[in-house]
């Protein structure tokens, strides 16, 4: 283990966290919040103190090359750092009095999750709640580059698939360097920020909103600076502009990279996206069926297609805006919504959840099976697309499953030890691991998590990070092997 | 496909369960039940009618082993026809007047679920009652056979786990053919369904409750013809008695076999029974924690003993009897209790669920994930026990659990299209496919399947028979490589 080595890079990483922060802090003087100025500037302040020593006294190695063990520890620590400074702006300014209650804010900002613990958001100063947001456009850009160019590398659950998968030109093709994959990632990014931004501002939003919401959808984040989330503006353009870029969020980065050097038809030869987009769309309809013919909520078939599909898109991306209290929809609605919070979005894309990907593989797993009990000696491939899947992977993604589905078992039981009913246990489990947000329950898209006890807060603080980093990222530091020379 | 083979055999287990439907005959005639007496009759006579004219008339084939393809069609039919005619008497007697309802009522039976549509069970008649109970017995005999004898023949699962983990003599080796391992199971059955019958009877009991209470107790059915359960006699002894056995019917049958003939030691050498027994005492000592010191629903830690001890055993073995209305226990019993609902009981008993050792497997696989993360080219073999577990095998076990998970989800959408919560919907599932019975919502242990839908009690009643026979046997049927010459 490279100490050292993770701590020199945990301390460039604080570093770039607190020149991020310089925005807010401007903010907090213009709009003359002067705990919040304080509280930044505090934090700031903090941040470097403690940041450049280790940059600077650390020994001057060379380069090295980090061993796999530091790379898991590096990253989950990387979002643990980031979090626990970032609080530092909610609980100095006395915004959040309890430091349990800021972290676990700034944990599910950083982790996109956008389960909020605030009762009356837009009672938070908004310097405050542009930081809120900022956290998920930075975590949400950590992730896109994590998965899509380092934990490939890593083999996680099976998402070296990722590389398999990519038709023409592999992942590691595209540029042969991780920061300069990492640089035409954040292009994209940005792009699609400036462009969302602008929409949004189109259909009457001000720059503020316009920018915090831009931040949530990207990030598949979810948190709004509204009480009522993006149904405060009860604008069927901005509803539409959100809904598109929550699905453009769940897209593997990699393709908007194709799209954008032109290959456009390389996007429908790609199987997850394919199939991302038929769940999207079948949901979508089911959706509009149980709201429009079944049960009807809603009085126009346009009403009901349209908060239909910003639910459906929510959820399977992960994000968890809300314009619509599904808590009050039918429950088969409910129950397709429930299902979507399994699924997450593409890999290499900033949703959450299990992953399209995986989701695909585990079914074909299944079936395959039932093949070679039929003809034992047999030799069936397991194919995605057109490519066959090494059994290895197809292996690694069911360890996956079980893991995922053992944590949310994990999360639910000791969220019932606190006397919550079984469904709002089960879905903070779904919503935590699944970096979603709202659930079914008792935290619900009109409700929030302030009324947890402290100890299961930070408990799903490390679930939403389990959950964030691919599982294994994490969970992976609590096994003996790990520590074992 | 050997279609007359397969008609051949299911005749002979038609003729044998009419045989066993003179018993209920008989009953009805001492009670003066005319309209049941008739009933039976006419089934007796039905069941006669169609199947001897098909052995009679059947080409006399050469015995013939079977393909495996017609295997899994047979052991599929079987159930079905089993049900479609143990369903008649409660039909033709008017007794239960919609003829949905008597097979979902006996399919329930003979899956040994015990899901019930009875809104009054005590006002049934009596010789109804008995043959009730009688399709547990018949069907958790027929499962036992199954899952020892012939399901690791076909390779289910990862079933054939099962021969691989038996310490000392394996599966085939106890007798070298399959009607003497039968004979063997059938002896240990009955000689447990006596001593049950006669202990209960100590206990207070009459011959006919105890009767039936031990058949659903042995096949882990869980049909009382008592509207309260078990609860309803409120004995300690009784309690202990019935928990006792339903662990009992939890153990892989082979396990008694070696009891039996002496081999006490090996019992405790065997993993699955370690996991089973522990899993078991940990849930009852949460359980008794949470009812005594948590949020207290029992004056005495004996009482929370009794019963926390029948409610774990009865849910993990899959029984599903109450002796309370577990809907009313704080949340994190009943939190526990829905973790118990994945689990099931022992491979080769009358336990559903997923079983212990998939579960088993499936946590070491997916530790096993992580050294390879650690180690990409280390090697590391799955144990259980002292015993490595084949790569494909674990594989196997995985697949199994994907299909187990994807069919509960399915399930779930299913009842919820007739605007069930999602609780109820997703707890049906898991107690359907897992064949327990009873759940949590509207399905609660003092209420009942009554409400529900005619689609969706088919639909039920498909999702038993699944859960039942391991998935596999059933759903293969349904794709199209089954059906391919």
């Amino acid at each position: 283990m490279n100490i050292l080595q993770i701590l020199k890079i945990l301390a460039i990483l604080v570093i770039m966290i607190a020149v991020f922060m310089l925005i807010p802090a401007l903010l907090s003087l213009l709009y003359d919040e002067e705990a919040c100025f304080r509280a930044f500037g505090i934090t700031i302040a903090v941040m470097l103190a403690v940041s450049i020593p280790v940059l600077v006294f650390g020994r001057q190695d060379k380069k090295r090359v980090l061993s796999t063990k530091s790379s898991f520890l590096l990253v989950t620590l990387s979002w643990v750092t980031a979090s626990l400074f970032g609080a530092l702006p909610f609980f100095l300014s006395a915004a959040i009095p309890s430091f349990t209650d800021a972290f676990f804010e700034t944990m599910s900002g950083f982790s996109t999750t956008g389960a909020s613990i605030l009762t009356q958001i837009e009672s938070l100063p908004r310097s405050l709640l542009f930081w809120r947001s900022l956290t998920h456009w930075l975590g949400g850009m950590g992730i896109v580059v994590l998965t899509v160019a380092i934990l490939p590398l890593l083999g996680i659950g099976g998402l070296q698939l990722l590389r398999a998968e990519a038709p023409g030109p592999t992942v590691d093709k595209i540029t042969p360097r991780i920061a300069e994959t990492a640089k035409i990632l954040w292009g994209i990014y940005l792009g699609f920020t400036v462009a969302e931004i602008l929409l949004l501002m189109a259909g009457g939003m001000d720059w503020f909103d316009a920018a915090t919401h831009t931040f949530g959808t990207l990030a598949t984040g979810g948190f709004s600076p509204k009480n009522a989330s993006v149904g405060h503006y009860n604008s069927g353009f901005i509803d539409a502009v959100i809904t598109v870029f929550m699905l453009l969020a769940g897209i593997n980065f990699t393709l908007h990279f194709r799209m954008l050097t032109g290959k456009f038809r390389q996007i429908f030869l790609d199987t997850e996206f394919k199939v991302y987009i038929s769940i999207f769309l079948i949901a979508t309809a089911i959706l509009t069926y149980d709201l429009f013919v079944n049960y009807p909520v809603y009085q126009s078939l346009g009403q009901s297609i349209r908060y239909a599909a910003f639910q459906a898109a929510s959820i399977l991306t992960t994000t968890g805006y809300a314009t619509a209290d599904f808590e009050n929809w039918p429950f088969l609605s409910q129950t397709v919504l429930f299902f979507l919070m399994f699924i997450g979005g593409c890999s290499g894309s900033t949703g959450g959840g299990i992953k399209v990907i995986r989701v695909l593989t585990l079914i074909k797993t299944g079936l395959n099976e039932m093949k070679y009990l039929i003809h034992p000696r047999g030799v069936f491939t397991l194919k995605i697309g057109n490519r066959p899947v090494k059994k290895d992977i197809a292996y690694a993604i069911s360890g996956f499953f079980v893991i995922y589905i053992f944590m949310l078992l994990l999360v639910t039981v000791v969220v019932s030890t606190a006397e919550h009913d079984v469904l709002t246990s089960l879905t903070t489990a779904l919503v935590t691991v699944g970096n979603i947000g709202p659930g079914l329950g008792d935290i619900g898209p009109a409700e929030n998590y302030a009324f947890y006890a402290d100890y299961i807060k930070w408990f799903l603080c490390f679930a939403m990070l389990v959950g964030r980093l691919e599982l294994y990222t994490v969970l992976i530091i609590f096994t003996p092997v790990f520590w074992k020379k």
